[in-house]
């Protein structure tokens, strides 16, 4: 492995700053080479320029060069093949099959954004055509699509080093919509980082791209991250991490001369209600699912099942027992880095230093501080005290979650009702259930971006109908998607023209529809050509 | 006519407050009957209340029931007749015709909304199919489309007291996508605004919808607007008017515990390019075209073009000249009220004492200040002047407007880059133009939310293809826009499904497509079943 530690301001490699930071292998508790440089205020800026000055020539390449572009990333993200893994592992402590699966996922999200720009219906293209002898004024020619956005600056997540990173999500869909990307490589897996940001220099070299469609920079410190939101270059932004993280940057977004939009996605706890017949007939089931959600990727994951819910009866039991079994024998899992396991601890001793919250069931092999490890936790307590206590509804990033006990039908209802947003909520009902519950339903469609029936709410589906976000506080922007084709929306916006002639139109609003994509002429959608 | 000067809140009407405002008839100068209430917080809270409480109802009640309810409202818009023109014309100083037109626009864009609603397609459905046998992981069904963002707040605009105000295009695409609407009635017509809140809680009643779908609150201070959008009921804003008004409810809503998106509209100044070509041949023409632009509406419309830049060239001088004349000959018109008008003087006086800033033209006959009259004004300067103060490009709400000359097409590209965000902006060109003035294009484009070719950007086309919206500082939403049936995304959110029996799935995501609906089913835009 050859890293060299630098910072990438379009093709140029960079390190001008005093500060250097490490990776650090949390499995092994040792420090990793090499020193990585902390970006200047000054190289951030550099990447801006670059960027601003590579819009006006990224928006107009071809989408056809475009989606070759991100073909060429995900070709080489996989060209880089045990180099890119041997490296997440030691900067993460998550096994090889987990960043296996993880890359695959991350060249698909490419490639399916790939594909949808080559497409291309994806640009909403709308047409009302003219009536010039409409009384008492003509009707002009108004056609309208998406078009690129702006350079945005994107903040990768720590516990999704491929998928939710450099190459990730946000990248992928921004850069689709024909913006460039500076990026703010996380710290913890700096060398992950720049294998990836490496391939995507290189494929846009490859594909003859404007340089500084791509920088990354380092920046363990926040002012990173606050210099880039504020630059004026900076026409929108995506963030995957905590809530006060998100939060900082939206608050500082907004507060710019002129604001714009941030997509935070900061993660919830993802509610699950187990519903009686469901428990009648499927405890053990469920149990074992349940064990898995919450204990998958040691819990890092945003969709973690942090809450469950259930009413008392028939088959309860049998649920606990079981999770309190499998929690019992979960072997403690590696963290991402030890501010992680330490915000853990000190988040599952609050929890369990709660009135009214027992331990269930913890890990009955100790965690080792020397491998960053975390115990599996299993708390219970009753309706009552979950709704005194505000407290009770944070994040515990890790793999322990809470359930709560209802008396009632009517304390269920009640929780939903006094929940605050949420990425996911999930119920496990019969059909019964479902009858009896329904009115559930409708509340919890106020509270959360998607609804799972009788599944687990981690393993985020990359695809068309995939909405990843949810009301504040899972995200800061309720009407965008993370994850899935539709995300490419947050990076794009309508430019109208009125009474243009076809030349001077983007090709995607011409009267021939040469490029054969769905658009609303007059009101009706078609893939015919206008008056054809 | 029988008003009462009372705040709607859902059904009731209400009047509890000690502070009460009268309006004022701006061409006779005298304030009009009755005395209207200014809302009190709580009733702001009350109206909110019951808009919290219908929202769960209101979200689930039929498409076709919805789009009964606002093709009811537009009939009793109608219904109003000369009562409701005469209103709005003593309170206005706007006359008859205008606002003629201005009901028929109103009652187009809610009859837009109600086909919209019918038709249904608007909800985005996304359906991807499960298989099972996928591996390493089965693939779940996953199912999205948009649903009700929840109750909005809604602040009208002065200059439409008819097509952007309690009627307006806010109010009709908040409630076609479902949602409560709270609106704050435009303390300059408080009177037209009574008679139309009349209407709509009558078409409520009539169609019946949940009390509380619709309230109307008098609200000349700006306490009501700020505790409305700081209320934790709003899911979100609509605002037409100044950029200090919206920016204030941006911040605000920016600020709070759980930020919610602000869809202001704040106007521009919306720069018209002359090249060289279209001066040539059409000077004149050019030029009328553009002082009744100017002076539509007494100049009180966000898309008047208060900046027009040209060539030195011939044409140019036949086009000064045309302009010229005509602003001699404009007889000063009525302003909506004595505020307006002062702001407008106090902005002509500040361009007037720039220097570099010449008055090429003022009408002829002085403006009476008892009849609430504006001259208009036609200033003239040069690109470099223009540049230096950026005071020049502030808006200027009246019929005045800036031509800057530039000396080559260098100036032209200078002047272009350096504009801000704006509504639109209109190009005069020859097809040669275009190709010599090509550039000019894409750098507009990302200034601008529409661009207009030999045309002028007032008189805004309700279609599907509109984008009335822009950069920051036209909008606070870059994505969105305000007129046109796309304006309903602005108050829906994606909510997913994943794994859900046909049975519990709302209508439009079913395996059947009984509502005829368009959705992307595994990633094809199709009117058929799921496996039809």
């Amino acid at each position: 492995m050859n890293l060299q530690g630098l910072n990438f301001i379009g093709n140029e490699l960079s390190g001008i700053g005093d500060e250097t930071f490490f990776a650090f292998d949390p499995l092994r508790n040792k420090q990793l080479a090499p020193a990585f440089f902390e970006a200047e205020l000054s190289e951030v800026d550099w990447a801006l320029d670059k960027a601003e000055e590579a819009f006006l020539e990224t928006r107009a390449i071809s989408v056809a060069k475009r989606a070759a572009f991100l073909r060429e990333i995900a070709r080489r993200l996989i060209d880089l093949g045990d180099e890119l893994i041997n490296r997440a592992m030691y900067e993460t402590g998550l096994p090889e099959a987990r960043l296996v699966g993880e890359r695959t996922r991350a060249v698909n999200q490419i490639l399916l954004f790939a594909d949808l720009v080559g497409e291309g219906s994806w640009v909403e293209a709308r047409i009302d055509t003219a009536d010039p002898e409409r009384v008492p004024m003509p009707k002009p020619d108004v056609r309208r699509m998406l078009r690129s956005l702006g350079p945005v600056a994107v903040f990768g997540a720590g516990n999704f080093p491929l998928a939710f990173s450099v190459a990730g999500g946000d990248t992928a869909s921004a850069l689709a919509a024909g913006n460039p990307v500076v990026i703010t490589a996380h710290p913890a897996h700096p060398g992950t980082s720049e294998l990836v940001a490496g391939a995507i220099v290189e494929a846009a070299l490859e594909t003859s791209m404007p340089e500084g469609v791509f920088s990354m920079l380092h920046g363990a410190r926040h002012g990173i991250g606050f210099h880039l939101v504020c630059h004026p270059a900076v026409k929108a932004v995506g963030f995957t991490g905590s809530l006060a993280g998100g939060r900082a940057l939206f608050d500082a977004a907004a507060s710019r001369d002129t604001p714009i939009p941030v997509y935070a996605e900061m993660g919830s706890i993802n509610p699950v209600f187990l519903l009686p017949g469901a428990l009648r007939n499927r405890a053990a089931e469920i149990a074992k699912g349940f064990h898995q959600s919450v204990t998958l990727g040691v819990g890092q994951f945003c969709t973690k099942p942090g809450l469950v819910i259930a009413v008392e009866g028939e088959g309860l039991q049998r649920f606990i027992d079981e999770v309190v079994k499998l929690t019992d024998d979960y072997s403690p899992g590696t963290m991402l880095h030890s501010g992680i396991r330490e915000a853990y601890e000190s988040a599952v001793a609050g929890v369990e230093a709660k009135p009214g919250v027992d331990v269930l069931a913890r890990s009955k092999t100790p965690p080792e501080e020397s491998r960053t490890e975390a115990a599996g936790v299993f708390f219970g307590t009753k309706a009552a005290e979950f709704l005194a206590d505000s407290d009770l509804s944070a994040e515990v990033f890790g793999p322990s979650t809470l359930l709560v006990t209802c008396r009632s039908r009517e304390e269920v209802f009640w929780l939903a009702k006094t929940l605050e947003g949420h990425l996911t909520s999930t119920l496990h009902a019969t059909e019964e259930d479902l009858r009896q519950f329904g009115d559930l339903v409708p509340i919890l469609e106020e509270k959360v971006g998607r609804l799972v029936l009788n599944g687990f709410p981690t393993g985020v589906e990359v695809c068309h109908a995939m909405h990843h976000g949810g009301p504040y506080p899972a995200t800061t922007d309720v009407r965008e998607t993370s994850v899935g084709s539709a995300a490419i929306r947050r990076f794009a916006r309508p430019v109208c023209y009125q009474d243009f002639p076809d030349t001077v139109l983007p090709v995607e609003l011409r009267n021939s529809n040469s490029r054969g994509i769905w658009r609303l002429i007059n009101g009706e959608f078609t893939r015919d050509d206008v008056g054809g």
